[in-house]
């Protein structure tokens, strides 16, 4: 049973949620007409998630990815989001990250805060098998947008093809060697 | 394992589904900047499941709900989204949902393209207790995103407080009493 005012605040939290469809990240949709947002981005992880499960490691929990991947980027509501190929200072990304962590999971019931907050903390950790396949289908889904998209964020950053293995190859590699296989051969056709 | 031309499949298929946010739905977003498109929306919604779990009947697996959300709303890419206060032909839309379905989901290798259209179909049924949660969400987060951002569709469409009853009502309360009761709340206090 749910108490009124533990619905109250997890609607509070759902209704501060939908901010994050006004985050803009650098990634272009694949028709090019515009960036995609970090609400619209975290389905489209999610969404690789439930289709690129076979690519996981066998100890993955892809339910848990997914949850992890739906409250992965809420944070950038307060903190913004912090481009691959951006010049961020990353101790102060992550002191700005943690604040909005307190922020916004703070606006559920406590339990549920301490739940998705540690959901939070454990992928941007990227320690355990179901955060290192997160991680790398967050590194693999703007891949697949920039290759579709003629070029991307790579064309307007002019980033190179040893940049794009540098950049995305350790993230994608940690969480799946297919994955990453898949990528260099998309990479190399984008390049050739 | 995956083979290659299974994983270019399931490529194919996510970046057709990149279009699911080009289709505008009638909800604004909270600050009332523009209308949410079906992808964020999909976000938002596997949001809802995951934070509103408590309210569903104990036996719904709210893994699965989310599951069914992420994908309830691709058959859009083709068929357009049929807003709540707007007149479309219930056989008509059917059967345009199912001819995208067939195209969309068929994008998939067999048996993941199998697994999807089936939970599709579920949700489309309403017969599950999960698809029945899952429903209730899709309608309880439009009400929520109007209450919120002042009227919304309702005011747009000069929609009364007997009309979000019955247009609202029956779907919330089938998935969950305890969130219909608190819409009835919200919509009181809105119109009040």
């Amino acid at each position: 049973m749910i108490d009124e005012t533990e619905l109250e605040a997890q609607i509070r939290f759902l209704r501060e949620a939908d901010r994050l469809k006004g985050i803009v990240r650098a990634s272009p949709l694949i028709d090019g007409s515009r960036r995609e947002n970090s609400a619209e981005h975290s389905w489209h992880l999610a969404l690789y998630a439930l289709v690129l499960g076979g690519c996981a490691d066998p100890q993955v929990n892809i339910d848990r990815v997914i949850r992890m991947l739906l409250l992965h980027d809420i944070v950038e509501i307060d903190a913004g989001d912090a481009p691959i190929h951006g010049a961020v200072d990353p101790k102060r990304q992550e002191e700005l990250e943690a604040a909005a962590a307190d922020r916004i999971f703070g606006l559920l019931p406590g339990p549920q805060a301490a739940e998705f907050r540690a959901l939070w903390r454990e992928f941007e950790e990227g320690a355990s098998p179901d955060a290192r396949f997160a991680k790398s289908l967050d590194r693999f889904q703007p891949l697949v947008q920039n290759v579709a998209a003629g070029g991307g964020t790579w064309r307007d950053g002019n980033v190179s093809r040893e940049q794009v293995h540098v950049r995305y190859g350790p993230q994608i590699e940690a969480g799946s060697r297919t994955l990453w296989d898949h990528a260099k051969r998309l990479v190399a056709r984008h390049f050739g």
